[in-house]
């Protein structure tokens, strides 16, 4: 019985890494997750597609280390558990529903993702202002790919 | 005339790089940013501290990046801008109004707490778990110096 009970607790506390908890927490997770990736992605915008006159390298290091960061921090795995289509984090989830049938596409457009998040991490880091702006082009079609996907439009 | 034009768009650009936006803006922006290295702190406790069991590298790893490049994404020099001791973000801000008479206690505070963000990276990527334990209580204790000192109690 002890040893039933340590593996019970054990499969448990798995569960609670893979998953980061409620429903309500994890579209609250997920949505600080894409906010703060919003953040640091303006910044790049600003500074390397709009106002290039502005261009700051490290600024715009740090910003592409926190999308790379959190293009590998396992939002899907771990944020996006069965329920999570209905319910409110800071504010109710756009989640399709379809979400949950469409996981090859969603898996590779994720892969994409972090291969384009992890390449502007590595052109912001040689500070060659056109390669981080094309390079930031492509990332940001990958962000598109995957809402037009799974998110609800506003 | 047209050189001073080209001059206040580009200071205007640069201001706007250097805060995020608007006050409630910059609120939202930074209880994004904190949730986000809740999120991964709370991994780091799980996998390190609570559940040794559960450790799981990889996920360590990029939980310890997540943080590290939060620490370094430049939040206190962005997402503080003047009148953000008041306002709401996703939720009402809890930043205390003496947050502004403090200045020098608070780069202290975030130096340390960058400097130990970056050293909890390096020894996740070394995996060794007391270490990271270890680290990890460093990390905590700076978060909780300055929550002490510039956030209202709950």
């Amino acid at each position: 019985m002890k040893s039933q009970l340590a593996i019970a607790l054990a499969l448990s506390a798995v569960t609670t890494a893979a998953l980061a908890g409620p429903i309500e927490e994890q579209i609250r997770f997920r949505q600080s997750a894409y906010s703060f990736l919003g953040w640091n992605t303006a910044k790049i915008k600003a500074q390397a597609v709009d106002h290039p006159e502005t261009f700051n390298k490290d600024q715009v290091i740090a910003a592409a280390n926190a999308i790379a960061a959190a293009a590998n921090s396992g939002i899907l795995e771990q944020l996006y558990g069965p329920g999570t289509d209905q319910g409110t984090g800071w504010k109710p989830t756009r989640l399709k529903p379809e979400y949950f049938q469409k996981q090859a596409e969603v898996k590779e457009l994720e892969a994409t993702f972090i291969k384009e998040a992890n390449e502007l991490q590595k052109v912001a880091d040689d500070g060659d202002v056109a390669d981080i702006k094309a390079q930031f082009g492509k990332l940001g079609a990958s962000c598109k790919s995957c809402h037009d996907l799974i998110r609800v439009r506003e």
